[in-house]
């Protein structure tokens, strides 16, 4: 519930300001600006304390959900258990892998450059004013990028020389743009064609630096299961269908970061490549329930319904799946779970894919490396007469679920955000226990009377559960209602208050985070009360 | 206990074979070489989804021991319970952090060329081969860099020109090199003189590829934390002595990589800088109590404690305190925690190195980035007359635990595998609990009889108990045998097995991995059990 809702244009409440976030992010340590001493560098961010552990929770929580129990315990369309296994495989990689996985020759974003200010833009993010009723006919008009600050100083000079105008792309324009000013520019006609430029970025391992040494930061972590794949299951018992996942840094040279940390240039990661039997081997009632589409499905949904438990949900998480034009030619069936950033909204942004890629990927390692990576599968083929099965080899079809780490943290972050200036403490984070960074706090009510060597005690033993999944705090200063609400902007879920009754009645309040209310409860309950909502 | 232990020459047993160890490594999904479906990538190392889990406990026992429960929840030399938070800071920061740190001027490795075969080498790895009893005058000596294919080839031909012969370092040598003859090169005297190599990565975030937009990867993650150390104490309630922790992936460009994962292009640290209070400002008591060194000590002696409750130790592991020669000139006081690893026997190889600073660091940052970093200590400076401080300001002191992902894993590994001819199984990996992939194994006898149900059942049972921490196994086809041969190689503590007995009288036999003596315990004990050696 927005406290503070407001219904716009749209039938939607109004997006809440990532200014705020931003300003509590910095001020309460989950995000600062990587190298903010040095000035900051563009598109890279660090986390603070409640920021990596904000963070690590969510890693923990696919981790465990994925490698660790994979999906809940839940068995696949199949009927069987759903069985993943990990890896961990490095940022750099011998460069073939990306000529084999297409990112070399395919992995380009169209750029645009300014010849008078030198700056250079992603030519679809690169917009114009023009006159609101009009064309503009052989009048200039004044390109910007959404969220720069061009975007206010355009609209200035744009509405200075038109009146009313209206934003339309810059590649509607017909070409070449001689009556475009760029951003920051004085002169018309300063932009170029667009060009390609490559999103990956490249580094020389070794001691001679040639073109021949050339390696990459890889921009995904998939092709580091394709790659090592055959490795896998001819070193594990493990039997199609299975799935290897992996977490880790992946590094994307984008043109132009922005949104906080939504389009970064680091980011993390978390991939599962769920390897399936391909169609034409399925036999009988397999050809249903053992179907990669049918594999596809029980993905898509069973994603959906993590990134709900981890507290997502509501109308700001929706399921998207791609029209058959969005399809890359390879797959034939794509979703995104994507999410209502106030930046994005009333649109949204993507937080995980999950694509039906055929047997894309390893099709093309095996031509690009010259080794066979065809799994055996030996339950397969002919009916020997021994009624053992002759077996078959083939590549598996793959179902990939892709999720952004960076990017969960930040629907969290935007999520949990909730403004009440009803409050005393108006700015507060909604965190899903298993994810909030502070489990719980105890707090004597005052530093004296015996309280404190109560509250020691309780907060000691929640810390002796708890404190693997996270901080416990404790804290005797203060007014009680600065203590909450420094609580409050930290996310933590429930506080616990020793006061004089409870020296009597060995009994705490607790307090619920989200509703304020304060609630008695026995002391000896309360290591159980928290165990079971943070499901521990 | 070395069951094929011989003792050598220098009274210790021979070390066990590197050769053996990588082969399982491989074999059994420890380990893969990066790329290898490509010919491999120098210096770079996957895991697969056994050394994946064995590197994920390690270091999660290190997050939890330094991160959730700092120091098992010691106090330090100062009474108080020691207090340290994390940070996640990015792999590409602000070139100047590289200035500031000293690295882009002297992170430098001396390296030879030679103009024959195009080779390069780290001059202080390369040694050459010379008569063993006299000195060679002016015939060639052969050259070569240990462990590489060139050593055997080298020693060989130096074999035919001299007879017996000895090594000793290029540098041992008098300059010019006229007579040397490189590793695979033909002719003497194409050696260069040695030239300074920078070990960091580079390369260029944004669009425009040029010298002043060139970055580094980071060749450690202690940077990131002092670069955003002044961050963390104003927007968290730290106070100093604190600690700030991160793990995370380094890189660093070695011209030699070799010994497996040992000196690897990419690897991943674990970090502490733990900030104290400068001497200076120390009073009465304190002089003694939260001096520096009192602190280094304090972290020196428990971070060797702690190598050993993952596993290390015995004869094995040193610590080794740095003699004043050996210190950098900003320390005072170092040590390195070393493990003897097969190839480096009977020397040692560093895991850790445990050095107080001064505030080298973070005057350097401050100098470099005109920023003030100084902290603000209110509990020090003049009494006031209402009893208060003054408060000072100060540039911590700091003392930094730096330990090695890869190397500790390594050390695991090695200190693990153990051959004993005797067993069915000869060669089994003697894994703590803690760090073990797999954490135990339920096998029915026969896959017949009523014996897989009970099996199920308290599979899931300790599945549900354990599967956060490692595999839970169960198998129930092959014999008996083979299946314990398995789960040895695996490292696996414990395999329960249902046989008979266990319908009748509710027991199961534990069969312990080391020993692999079998004992009979009450079906209903064995999540008890297994919990008490896990520590869970």
């Amino acid at each position: 519930m927005l406290s503070e809702a407001v219904v716009s244009a749209s039938g939607l409440p109004a997006p809440k300001s990532m200014d705020a976030i931003m300003s509590l992010c910095k001020r309460r340590g989950f995000v600062y600006q990587a190298s903010e001493i040095y000035g900051g560098i563009n598109g890279f961010w660090d986390y603070g304390p409640l920021g990596t552990l904000l963070k690590r929770n969510l890693r923990e929580a696919w981790w465990q959900d994925v490698v660790m129990v994979p999906c809940w315990g839940r068995r696949g369309p199949d009927g069987e258990t759903v069985s993943i296994v990990p890896v961990d495989t490095r940022i750099i990689q011998h460069p073939k892998v990306w000529e084999a996985s297409g990112h070399v020759a395919g992995f380009n974003d169209p750029m645009v450059d300014c010849r008078e200010t030198r700056g250079r833009y992603r030519y679809d993010h690169v917009q114009v004013f023009v006159p609101q009723n009009d064309q503009p006919g052989d009048k200039p008009v004044f390109a910007y990028v959404g969220d720069q600050p061009s975007e206010a100083k355009q609209r200035k000079r744009a509405e200075k020389t038109f009146g009313a105008v209206k934003p339309v792309a810059l590649s509607s324009l017909a070409q070449p743009w001689a009556r475009v000013i760029a951003p920051d520019a004085e002169q018309p006609g300063t932009l170029t064609e667009p060009r390609m430029f490559n999103l990956m970025f490249d580094t020389v391992p070794g001691a001679i630096r040639d073109e021949a040494n050339k390696a990459y930061l890889r921009p995904e972590t998939a092709q580091g299961i394709f790659v090592q794949a055959k490795n896998v299951w001819d070193t594990n018992r493990v039997r199609v269908p299975f799935g290897i996942a992996q977490a880790g840094t992946s590094f994307r040279n984008e043109v132009t970061p922005r949104n906080f940390t939504f389009r970064s240039r680091e980011f993390e990661q978390m991939e599962i490549e769920f390897f399936v039997v391909p169609p034409e081997f399925l036999e009988g009632d397999e050809k249903t329930t053992a179907d990669p589409l049918a594999w596809y499905k029980f993905f898509r949904d069973w994603r959906m319904e993590w990134w709900k438990s981890v507290g997502l949900g509501g109308e700001n998480l929706i399921l998207r799946d791609h029209a058959t034009d969005e399809l890359a030619h390879y797959s034939t069936a794509t979703s995104d779970i994507e999410y209502r950033f106030p930046f994005t909204s009333p649109g949204f942004g993507e937080l995980e894919g999950i694509a039906y890629r055929g047997n894309y990927d390893l099709t093309q390692h095996q031509k690009h490396s010259g080794t066979k990576l065809e799994y055996r599968d030996t339950g397969r083929g002919e009916v020997l007469p021994n009624g053992s099965r002759r077996g078959v080899s083939y590549l598996p079809h793959v179902i990939e679920p892709s999720a952004g780490l960076d990017r969960g943290v930040l629907a969290l972050l935007c999520e949990a955000y909730t403004k009440d200036e009803s409050r005393p403490s108006p700015e507060f984070m909604k965190f899903h226990p298993r994810v909030a960074p502070i489990k719980a706090a105890v707090f004597p009510l005052m530093d004296k009377d015996g309280l404190p060597e109560v509250a020691t005690k309780l907060h000691a033993e929640l810390a002796k559960r708890f404190a693997r999944l996270g901080m416990i705090e404790t804290d005797a200063k203060g007014s009680i209602g600065k203590r909450y609400a420094r609580m409050d902007e930290a996310g933590c879920p429930f506080c616990f208050t020793v006061d004089a009754e409870s020296l009597k009645g060995q009994s705490v309040t607790c307090r619920d985070r989200d509703t304020g209310v304060q609630t008695r409860m026995a002391i000896d309950s309360v290591v159980g009360f928290v165990g079971e909502k943070l499901g521990a």
